[in-house]
């Protein structure tokens, strides 16, 4: 089963990486960008007896290393919110 | 509009950090685990006449800055594709 980890700064901690690529952007001519802040994406693979079960264990994962409580909200999206409903590469 | 770009190394490209976070994880019992990649997710608000001119301007902004194109791929994705289905906080 695939899942997909999004873990990101809360709102309200200051993304010192998103500043400067944001910075970085507009030096490029993109002057019509608004917020960017920069997280990261864990894609994992995993033996699992249900999608639920899967989600459980992600989230396990997540609590226990994946994801830094203090600083860091994650969301965990399963294979259906993967459907490439018109994303391009 | 808000947009948000996956940043993941090639497939076939090692992923280090990808193969450390796993070996932490099967340490800490999660053994049904397969493959682990990590990668980068940029979360951008812009200013667009449309999702379509959005969308060219960010991946304009992926081959300029985001993403290394001998290393990386990136996927763009929109409002509709972010939409909470089922997603987990």
């Amino acid at each position: 089963m695939k899942l997909r980890v999004l873990v990101r700064l809360k709102p309200g901690i200051l993304d010192v990486q998103g500043a400067a690529v944001k910075r970085a952007l507009v030096g490029l001519g993109f002057g019509e960008l608004g917020d960017l802040r920069v997280g990261k994406v864990i894609e994992v693979e995993l033996d699992a007896a249900s999608p639920e079960a899967a989600r459980a264990r992600v989230a396990e994962m997540c609590r226990q290393l994946l994801a830094n409580p203090i600083l860091e909200d994650y969301t965990i999206e399963t294979a259906d919110d993967l459907a490439p409903r018109g994303a391009v590469r």
